[in-house]
């Protein structure tokens, strides 16, 4: 599994990390199993680009913590990432995940809901081993307190989702609320995690925690562009036409409807909410989303976030990895500014 | 609210306990909220048994603990074992819960997967008040470790039970690693998290834990009875033709296999995958399984496990807590045993 998964590890990471979360990952979840063990290992290797562990070990690294005490938080956090996306692909529908079946549609709903379930509990159960590797218990609950928190967000964030579905008159400050919940507040957590084992005082602790809310949102925000860019991508995430099949007003949809006269608006619904065939709907949409610049808008709007990011980290003693921090606010590759028109 | 859920509640709990549970229940899941919470207070609300968060103070209270300090910790255990009946519901394509919608009927699948998962997450940030309330950090940290290993356990009771359907040559042996992972893991957790937040020995807790696992059994083993007793129950947890309908093998249904012959065995199959109607398959299973004596086989396994939880509660010193909990080990009025044919 090494050859693939390493190839769609975030760029910039020093091998040595990526190689021992690697490891991590194929003991935790290790071939040949049976059971609940083999949809765990079916969602979670080969890997996907690691970046929410890689924020628990910048963070911890940052503020002079160690490595190896760290991964098995590292490892947890990215399970729980992957038991989240499990409910998402049963509650969108989507019956792909990765290129490949989604875990419902490989092992049926139940398992699903109930494999999603169990990487929630292991992923408190990881914090505890950190214990055993040398990290204060008091350091440890805390950490699991940033935890408990964090799930509750992703629950209300996601909760809230649902109720923007075919809304497109909800602000832009809807927008924000629900992605600082649904998707930011596990960026937030995995650095502050960090941070905390690591042994981070306080105010190390909120600045990487402000740097990893400001990255969640720009990589939300980037994430909603996803299906509106030119290039060819190698699957990684949902289906591109998943918020589209869903009635989901994304931030690009919400601000060209915010910017469109009456007939825009009328297209705008039209296409999210009655046209039948998908790759109508995408090429439409994309079409509107253009010529009322909200894709411009929505960029601008990744791009100042991710300047918060990284103002906050400025802020830390500058180290290498501070700096990695720095260099995840970019846009990857794939998301690369479209071309004008 | 409180005349309905304190007449539901465990017999002979002391009234101070339950009051102040149910203002516990109040201050959490408040009435006149919307979104996520109005589904939360809908599920709460009115109250169970609370028999898990009887546990949780009884243990405390046994230990020489604090009520009012582990009162957070029994509030979130109830909401860990609702969120699990919401997921369970989904599952088990089980319309209605204590007489009236189940949560995924009331409000949508996608709402109860989120609202359950919330609950999950709430239960450990629960915990970490029990901090803000007197109970040292390094106790918490280990309550936690508890609840965490009881999620994952939960979990593969759950997935087991799932491997299970349809399969009537599993042993009881399996049933039993079923049942004490899917429902007895929680009664132990109950019981360890009180005995550890109240300060308990390990010898204490460790007892009280062995106390919990076979309470929990007997628990199972009654409820897997429950659909074939013929006094009229008020309607408290899942329809009575659910295990028939999603073809789990439950306890007596096993053990009744195992004892028929050949003609037997044959009509146990055609009445568990084959019957149409619901009621036509409760009423012959009933008398297949009172033909074959598995009911009583059943039920003397269950009385089997509450002796043996018994036997490890009298090990610690005899206060009132540890009555109480000795209490809970008698089948429940409509539990008792049924007429002889």
């Amino acid at each position: 599994m090494t050859h693939r998964s390493r190839a769609t590890v975030v760029s910039g990471e020093p091998t040595t990390m990526v190689s021992l979360l690697e490891a991590e990952f194929d003991r935790r979840w290790p071939d040949g199993v049976t059971g609940l063990d083999a949809v765990h290992r079916y969602a979670m290797i080969p890997t996907g680009k690691l970046l929410r562990p890689s924020l628990v070990v910048h963070a911890a690294l940052a503020v002079g913590g160690d490595l190896s005490a760290v991964l098995p938080a590292a490892a947890g956090i990215e399970g729980a990432h992957v038991g989240s996306l499990m409910h998402d692909d049963i509650i969108d529908h989507d019956g792909e995940r990765r290129g490949r079946k989604a875990v419902h549609t490989a092992f049926g709903p139940a398992q699903a809901i109930i494999a999603g379930n169990a990487l929630y509990f292991a992923w408190f159960a990881a914090l505890t081993e950190c214990t055993r590797r040398g990290v204060p218990a008091d350091r440890v609950e805390r950490a699991k307190a940033v935890q408990a928190e964090a799930g509750s967000a992703i629950c209300r964030g996601a909760f809230e989702e649902l109720t923007m579905r075919g809304d497109l008159d909800r602000s832009v400050d809807d927008y924000l609320t629900m992605a600082r919940g649904k998707t930011a507040a596990l960026f937030e957590a995995a650095c502050r995690i960090g941070s905390i084992l690591g042994g981070g005082a306080d105010h190390a602790t909120d600045l990487l925690g402000t740097f990893g809310d400001h990255l969640g949102i720009a990589f939300q925000i980037r994430d909603d562009l996803l299906p509106y860019h030119p290039a060819t991508a190698p699957p990684m995430g949902k289906p591109a036409d998943s918020d589209l099949r869903n009635h989901c007003p994304t931030l690009p949809v919400l601000l060209a409807h915010q910017r469109a006269g009456a007939a825009g608006r009328a297209a705008l619904r039209h296409t999210l909410f009655d046209e039948a065939d998908p790759q109508t709907a995408l090429h439409r949409m994309r079409a509107l989303l253009e010529e009322t610049g909200a894709l411009d808008a929505a960029r601008a709007m990744a791009d100042h976030h991710a300047q918060l990011a990284r103002h906050a980290v400025s802020q830390l003693p500058a180290t290498a990895h501070t700096r990695a921090l720095a260099h995840l606010t970019s846009p990857p590759a794939k998301a690369a500014p479209l071309p004008s028109a």
